[in-house]
């Protein structure tokens, strides 16, 4: 059966499992001390224009976030969020077990508005009173793309981060599909741009072709004692060059980008068709995922013949599911899948 | 330049990276739901002879630690480990920073001493009046083998175990590197053993041959919401694939033994060579890890030629250093290592 | 100046004085074994008509949510409140810090529908894929009265127990200003009542007439270990006698219940003149805090005036500001209030 | 029954329950914003020769202890602590639940010896490699007087200030029973030497008069959003006049020192005696508890008449106890203790 279910049901980009078996015998540090993970490192720094920054890698999105965000914050600070961020919702309360409130605002496609950003902070500061009563707002979190595969433009970066300077609050760019966002047609968002505007962001690899791993950049650099922030929160690998070898692999030749590039085109063809064919996108997101409303006796057809995720009811009659594309998705398979939509656009159960 | 500095050193077991490569397209559900999980599963519970038992992937073992501690853990509760315990010293706090204190008990070589813990609990539970402002016992955690390559006979095991049924508390056995316990010759502790003895142990992949892994097996079944105690610990994987293939393979065909037992031949050869030539084993620790003392001035002449950890300095002049052995030690290096040692044992610098 | 900012702005009932003086030099055991709280409990047991009930006493209502919350909550669980519940805002973050997310739900005047917590439950328990990656619901949690001052029907606690029971959840209702909600004119709910629905609750003595205090009350017993969980809290006096004394002046010869009727016939005679004199009633609030509208000039005269408690600003032009009576609010003080509300209604600046 | 069990067995000097008897009915703003916390913070810095020292006023000691240390920690770091201070026991894990470390040292009498400190962080820090996967050392705490009723001579606090200053740690001094250490004859330690030699202490209150209350000082500022981590820690009071009146008194025609004066001087009537009447003394401690070894057969004569601690037993015929003076211990009542203990000196069962 046809699977569009996700970016993470297949193993990893072959050109990384070879680069594993090809090194297989070297010896090397543990812990992240080892060359590869060293040249990795380099690797990413020049991607990001960014000479002085500090890598580390981590294994998985929800542990990145939650060692980021406690090696940051005081025990009185909370972390500020869309209602929507990752943080939020599906990481089993990873941000509240490590000690911290997350402090949400309410976002329509999952992307942070900058007004609204400050519109809490200065109503949160001007009422010194009670204030000191509540947790403190002590970073912002965004996702890039977000939740919902939407992106943020340059201004809009550029407007939160300034946002941040006028509260002097740090800002983490949660970038787990980072690639699909940076490979978006139109997206006037580089990763040097990202790297200038944030304090920390990750560079996504498990859903951008790895077996695991998540690169985090700190541009600026790393709070104190990060390494062993790491170590307390389970987060390093002894065989840290499992990690060095992918992102390396990754930032050699423009591999991480076409793995991106490829998959959003496959699922431009799919948006595309999806319009032709009539269905309406629930979200108009630009990236890897495409989110469509369906009746309910179409996505029950639909599920026939095809794997995907159900994501929201927005009424009785209808649902919105999530088709996802990867660096694996066959060209062939996004042919089948756009018939089989096409066919099913007029299916009435 | 010869390296026995740990047993991550080198990558994993060919046999994982080819399984790897050859499971790579087929697609899979996320999040350890895949079919190369569930077989893992079944075939640990097998070599546990234990088919009830309850079996999860983690990445490591710090990881495996904290989330299998605070699982088990109220808040109030402590664990009890010996001095030496890993989750007393190299993980960084992470108990502490689950909320947990680490009661700690001595010991003279890593073991945990049934009568000391007797005697612990004992005392503490006598003095009904000052128990109630102090940390309660609530698990406990022992290593096999241990810091400093020991292991526990069946008799001090089942002690220990009934120690813990006394006082109602369960046993947790850190397995890092237990596939080494097991195949030490003359051990009388087997997998069926110790799943009988316990209530939760791992058996640890990544020293083992593995690439990252711990196998966490509760054969009397998991702490309730264990899955998500694993998420909140950022100790789940998308692609948790990786490790069911791992761990698949590994309990394959006898692998995960024979690993086990090429690296305790290669350290006996070692430990046998070190005695012939007159040097003092430091602890007698019969798994991959060779404890020696050399004197200051041997070990800065063994540096030139060999990679190996530093241990201690039991005085002014000595020092102990650990060799330690893998999947991937060839004899020959062992060999070159032996006639290194043995030039070594009349030098005076 | 007249003040009526808060139910905390004077010492303690006189009674409450003279009884800490002439028990002073009565020597007695430290941390709550003393006779004055075992005389204190067995007047609560009474007076719940719960004589298995078990009584602690803590200092202060953050620090009493704080424990009890996370003495009952597993690592993985979090606590359901409406969103305006005190726990989710104005404790800095003490239920997060102690690892817990509070799952919040909407809410009209500070109560918690049981309508809107079945559908919460329902929808979270129907997607068990999705569950275990999020937070689970350990408990709930209302306050009576609310932070607005509302008190809940017989017949709604009645629903939310039953809630609770289909899906095996402990509720908590937090009692800071318990007295003023039992004394209430025209309540259906009692003290036993309360108790027999609850698993735990308590009787709020701070805001009630005690320098500092609250009765917790486990009807059908504590947690495990309780009294360590106050001790880690910090929650435990060394001079708990301080407590028990307090605790005991008040529920001898119908004190708790007096100070309460007090406070709410003086709160009921400020409503009525607002109403009678055309003033709009944010909230319809029937115990001891007086929620009103004011244009914005009609609260800048009255501040000349009156000391009150700014509350939000429903719009524009106007404010709404909190009265709030207490055990020592003089029906004199009331008289010269009413006077000059009434004055201020005409009031246009 | 004579009781010397501790300095918490009765109320409070009687000078604190007049205050609180003829303040009860003044009209003041809640939360330690009142009249008397503001003037009682000015005579505490006035008394420690530091007018820009803040000053909280807190409820007691464990809490105390956990709030300051978890304010001035990042989540990696530990606090340093004789293994016989009060953190590391009789807390309940205060410090753990808050996520951190006790890092423990031995001792001989409950005081920290700096060459000990010194040696602990030098080796720390000469193993960069291992360091950084292992507990941070964050803070130095120590306590004055000690559990064992030991001082620091003003040498000692010196030379422990300036190993934290080599090493950049803040120090903090735990004077749950400061009055006692200041009002020992020969001491030569001030109130303004601690302000001076530490970034952090307490003045006990419960232990020195007050009902409850602890006022923590920061001779060179408190960490940023303090009030937010005493209310995090449900360490705030409503009525926080009940902490300022107390210590406001306290600090008022030198209460505070001739509370302690007296205590001190009781004890050393106690001890004059034993050491005349053939007893050893278990520890050499000046203040206000006395530590003698008496034989099993004495101790349980003594408990006949008198209440006192019961401490440890240093083999197996001996035990040793604890007699405890206060404010309100009578001379005569000590009269009678001194001549029981006399006749029990030949005593033999």
């Amino acid at each position: 059966m046809l699977s569009f279910a996700s970016d993470y049901i297949e193993g990893a980009h072959p050109k990384i499992l070879e680069k594993l078996a090809e090194t297989n015998f070297d010896i090397q540090p543990g812990y992240g001390d080892d060359a590869y993970c060293l040249a990795a490192k380099e690797k990413i720094r020049a991607a990001c224009g960014c000479p002085e920054a500090e890598v580390y890698f981590l294994m998985g999105g929800t542990q990145t976030n939650r060692t980021v965000i406690s090696a940051y914050l005081r025990d009185v600070e909370g972390v500020v969020s869309p209602v929507t961020g990752h943080v939020n919702g599906h990481e089993g309360g990873a941000i509240e077990s490590s000690g911290h409130k997350v402090l949400t605002l309410p976002t329509e496609d999952g992307r942070l508005d900058p007004a609204v950003l400050r519109s809490y902070l200065r109503s949160f500061y001007s009422d010194a009173e009670g204030a000191i009563h509540m947790v403190q707002p002590g970073m912002v979190y965004v996702t890039h793309p977000t939740e919902y595969g939407t992106i943020y433009t340059f201004r809009e970066l550029e407007e939160i981060r300034a946002v941040c300077d006028e509260y002097d609050l740090p800002l983490f760019l949660d970038g787990a599909r980072l690639g699909y966002g940076l490979a978006t047609p139109g997206t006037d968002v580089t990763l040097s741009d990202i790297a200038r505007l944030t304090d920390v962001f990750y560079i996504g690899g498990t859903k951008v072709g790895a077996l695991l791993g998540e690169a985090v950049v700190f541009p600026k650099g790393a709070p104190k004692h990060f390494f062993t922030h790491m170590k307390q929160n389970g987060a390093v690998l002894a065989k840290g060059r499992v990690l060095g070898i992918q992102f390396g692999t990754l930032f050699t030749d423009g591999l991480y980008e076409s793995i991106a590039r490829h998959a959003v085109t496959q699922a431009e063809r799919i948006r595309k068709t999806l319009s032709e064919c009539g269905f309406r996108l629930h979200i108009d997101a630009p990236t890897n995922q495409v989110f469509v409303v369906l009746t309910d006796a179409q996505m029950e057809e639909l599920g026939k013949r095809v794997v995907f995720t159900f994501w929201e009811k927005p009424d009785e009659e209808h649902s919105v599911i999530r088709l996802c594309t990867s660096w694996a998705t066959r060209p062939e398979a996004v042919d089948e899948l756009c018939a089989i939509l096409c066919d099913l656009s007029g299916y009435e159960g």
